[in-house]
């Protein structure tokens, strides 16, 4: 299903956190390091070796802070306030987004469903900024 | 008058950005940022050496980041639904407090009125986030 | 051209730099900052005002260097000795890219043309990645 | 007791590490990371799932970290010859207060009590610059 | 055997990562931080902690991406075409050594033998450093 | 002079900042970045071109906050209290050196006279931490 979303995905300019303004956003940023949060939890729970946990827990720490990054960059450098009033749910949406990449999200858990989660939450953010980038 | 504020605030703990959850918030520090980025434009208009100047622009690009950074910290990890609920000016108000910490704020401009109008977003934060607390 | 070859290639998964590992990388990450870089020129000629160029030139800068990251990961992480055998251009493509994100390539020249150097010798490199993707 | 310091406090300016220099400086920043490192510690007592243990110790490391850097930079940005000749025990209070923030003080303990020896360290220098202050 | 060389390298100028160029480079920088990774590792054995023990495994996480970091800065902003004309193997040289700095070299490992692995590669790569250098 | 200077000195180890601890120091790291700082201004006398100025001022920057960043190390993780009892100038010393790297020293100039003082304080610095490691 993915995949079928993204070749139909009018996908030109990508990346986010220029705010020069480079004009040049794109989810997949957030949905990526995300996808990493998720082979981290899906590793994490094949390899009982101790070390390997310790670096696991770290290294998804790490990724999750980044997937809260791009979000965030989304949500202020990129959508504007016409952009909040055709979507009201929209703040929410980011904001339950980047709570699900915290503490009591996948920076506190290795279950993999929440990665699944959070990925869920980011395609929706997704599905608003592609209908954004045709208007 | 911002004296009379403070030591008015009830006070105990403070911080961001900790995502354990350590629980200890402050937008004092968004604040103290956006205190060193009046101060930068300040020192700006009255020095005219392109090396200070160009080191001026350079720092207070880093100091704006750190204001977007400490005010998207408290808006995912402290503030949490029924805040949100209680007060349905919130979102819109943290979203512009970012924007003007950034290309179209404090980053794209020298003006110290830029960054009193940020500091002046950051007090309506500060103001509901404190009423939050006493409850 | 860009968006055909987009669309035709097989993406599954993406990112880099995680070296758990993740097993999830993607030229597009690399490319992305380049677009970034390219997007900073074009802007930087059109804008005279010595502020915004102070910081073009430090943002420019900072997104160089994100893609002689991703390209270094790529070469350390992702890439094989058998992909080097079997590819034996690479070494000096990935050498002569990261090059292009260098002091003698963009972050030394607000050029638009050495941007689009830098894309073009990018898109070989993924046009061998997809390539050992499908094998 | 400390409530009542903190309002008794004459606080005007705030924050550290903008060597611009900006003139804004306060202990503050650096007492709030020891909060949160005591926090941390708190937490670690309480919690024994291996997992939170992990991410408690990375999070305390980097937050005692940050406790170095603000007393490295009062040391050396705010603090002056005269401030160093007026109080003769300064060096060595603030060279301690680092070492508690370091790998023999809380970077190495999870004992809440090594952090409230930080925070009684790092009061004893914010009352000196206070003092600072006044003159 | 390593002081004595060290005794015998014409030493002038060091460092890496300025890219401005500064022109100053040194193997030295990798072989420091791939020194501490060493110390790290013969401490973990020694010390069966577990506080202590996840600490060093975050640490060395990160002096092995310091490592790493060093090694490419000299491939891509200090060596040429000629030194790659000149030395077949150098690319393979640096790609073996940047690996064995990751995740299936001293990053996976708290082997102390894999850090003399990445020690004798790096200083093969000095070798050849201090040979451009004379000519 | 400098070269005679360091064939001489017992070299066993380096680096610093591992504090965990590793237990390798060494005052090159921060000269390291000092003589870069010394290159940039050189280069910056030579070439007037106002983006390669805008760049090396960045750079400067950078290569200056990592020197007061090592000496600070060096005073807080290496040198102990019996050092300062034997050097009572140690302190003033380091706190001058950090002085000379920041916005009153390299920071805020492109003298490179500037440079020269800051070499000259960190060879003090690195006289007596040889010293020390003979005792």
């Amino acid at each position: 299903m993915r995949l079928l979303t993204r070749l139909l995905e009018p996908k030109t300019i990508v990346h986010a956190h220029c705010d020069l303004p480079c004009g040049v956003y794109d989810p997949a940023q957030a949905r990526i390091e995300a996808e990493s949060v998720k082979a981290i939890a899906e590793k994490y729970a094949q390899n009982t070796d101790p070390e390997f946990r310790a670096r696991a827990i770290f290294i998804k720490e790490q990724r999750s802070e980044l997937v809260k990054h791009h979000l965030w960059v989304l949500w202020t450098d990129y959508f504007k306030p016409p952009h909040f009033e055709k979507y009201p749910q929209l703040h929410t949406l980011v904001n339950e987004a980047t709570k699900l990449a915290g503490a009591t999200g996948t920076k506190g858990s290795m279950d993999a469903k929440v990665a699944d989660d959070l990925l869920a939450k980011i395609d929706e953010i997704a599905e608003i900024f592609w209908e954004t980038k045709k208007s």
